[in-house]
């Protein structure tokens, strides 16, 4: 029976299964689970995860949800999968552990509820929550200082010194895709100091296409109805309000 | 070289290292890093671990921290340590790792900041946060709902219906002991309807014991301080103050 991924692309997390599957010919079937239209929230999906959280997968008869522990899964319950995505060697493996663990604390507490709190929560019908944005820069910021000096110090070009991706580059790269769609002027002003994050989102989307551009179409769409929108509510009011987020069909 | 593990014992996820280490006979030599002093912040600790946060291991020149890529660690680079802790088997170590990712986003972030919120934070110069604290016990209260109901669903008598121990047991049954220090007002309303949750941590506690008691006796030490200080606080301020801590040696 093919493996079932249930995603919705526009989920970070998401995001990184659908990518290392189609990079490692993961022959598998996308369910795709709207968060939007509240479809994570059913009984039918409680029965995949009952945390109603996205991803979650059935391999056969064996389900798994939280996307560090699916990577894992993937890279040791598929043959064919390259060794650099999770290495085999203890220490190599430890250290690959140790970032994910970390990026649970800092990466993704940092900027899931900054992009959620600037930008997305009306199109979920929430209210944009500017304090919460203001906690979760420093948290965010404090995050992409520590990659940048940090894990991505030598001359790697990726995560820990490596010259090839393992299910970190992917896990964390992903997460910061988020931030395509702020304003490009909060964007500038998180992203623009860190020049080797920069250089290693680049490195690990070029390490992973054609799938990761393709997977991370539904941001870049999300990213122009944005911008679109931006522009729009700046023209209507004479450029004083180009900061305030409208409602999407994203 | 024998294996170096930086810890606090007032810490939770260092004394899960702590307990683990011992239960499995792995030789190692215990350096206490004070928080309560400052020490993770000094540019020594740096070197051990840039994060400055507890526990860290150095096992010769090979350095780590987050204690469940330890755990982890430890589970594979030492002979001997019973399979049941991080079982080999891709199925169940898959589990093991679901469960430790959900701790960091669920059960760690409900338990420590209503326990630093209500109760330590004075102990470390700090205010008391009552809105952190309310939002706090909201995620601690949801997680132990699901720890009772989903990952302690069945008659095993630990995480996934497991009959033996596993290093997120450890993990997880750590974390809440530090509900220990809290009021027992607060602890019995927080932990009272959770009698599955209540059984595993006495089931774990017997599974490492007598490490569990060693490793916990600074926590019940708090606790009789803290219960000290409240009987104090309530007899000098006609009990109108029953749940003001002070600020103890701890």
């Amino acid at each position: 029976m093919k493996l079932k991924v249930y995603a919705d692309r526009m989920s970070q997390p998401s995001r990184a299964v659908i990518i290392f599957c189609k990079v490692n010919g993961i022959d598998y079937e996308e369910i795709k689970v709207h968060i939007s239209k509240g479809q994570h929230l059913t009984p039918e999906f409680a029965e995949i995860n009952p945390m109603k959280q996205l991803p979650a997968i059935a391999d056969g008869r064996f389900k798994l949800f939280e996307s560090h522990a699916i990577l894992i899964y993937l890279a040791c319950a598929f043959p064919g999968v390259a060794d650099h995505w999770y290495p085999a060697d203890v220490f190599k493996r430890s250290k690959i552990h140790s970032v994910l663990d970390w990026h649970h604390s800092n990466l993704r507490r940092g900027a899931a509820p900054y992009v959620f709190n600037t930008t997305i929560a009306p199109i979920l019908g929430r209210p944009l929550n500017p304090q919460a944005a203001a906690e979760a820069e420093i948290i965010l910021s404090s995050s992409l200082s520590k990659l940048e000096s940090f894990w991505l110090k030598g001359n790697g070009r990726f995560l820990l010194g490596g010259n090839q991706p393992s299910i970190a580059d992917l896990s964390l790269v992903c997460e910061l895709m988020q931030l395509e769609v702020l304003d490009e002027k909060d964007r500038t002003r998180l992203l623009g100091p860190h020049k080797k994050v920069q250089q290693w989102i680049e490195n690990t989307r070029n390490a992973t296409n054609p799938h990761f551009d393709e997977v991370h179409r539904v941001i870049m769409l999300a990213k122009e109805r944005q911008q679109h929108q931006r522009l729009k509510a700046a023209k209507n009011e004479g450029g004083s309000n180009m900061k305030k987020p409208l409602v999407s069909r994203m």
